[in-house]
């Protein structure tokens, strides 16, 4: 579940969200937009996790350009407007540059 | 529940973790370390969620600088001794530099 990426430096694309109530088609659609991601040319992965408040989704990708052209996709940017539309009261995105990892695995 | 951070750039700790099973002390040792961490020099904020597979948390600081000295504080390296021990099966900690935010929140 934790991505598996390579040595920095890379990106993330934070994106925290707020939901609205009911799922309105939102569950299909992140998947549906999860696979495409994993297409886009410099993805590097993927985690999310949500709870009842808040709902946290980071996606990595190799450079800048790569996040502008998955941003810019025909399909995600449909998902987008649909997002503002009815699925987020909230959201923020932010794009970091990730400069140090490091990590933990349970030997037993 | 979305952290209210400043303009960038600002660093972002992307904190991703598989947990073992049961809480044994668990919750109430996050709870202290989140309180903890808003009392630091440099914060900015905070975001969590987990769901069964994954627990995603983002601390944001001014610098790193502040990030350091959070990684060094003497009660958050002891909880981080006892996440290795007891409570993660895996972890992978990210330090990001945030060059770019922005958001959207529902007007009704």
């Amino acid at each position: 579940m934790i991505a598996q990426t390579p040595e920095p430096p890379y990106w993330a694309v934070i994106f925290s969200s707020e939901r609205t109530e009911g799922d309105n088609g939102y569950g299909a659609m992140a998947e549906a937009m999860e696979a495409l991601a994993a297409e886009q040319p410099g993805y590097l992965g993927f985690e999310s996790a949500r709870d009842s408040g808040l709902g946290l989704a980071v996606a990595y990708f190799k450079d800048l350009e790569s996040i502008a052209a998955w941003k810019a996709n025909r399909s995600h940017a449909a998902a987008q407007a649909k997002g503002r539309e009815s699925w987020y009261s909230a959201y923020t995105v932010r794009v970091a540059r990730v400069e140090r990892a490091y990590g933990f695995e349970r030997d037993d």
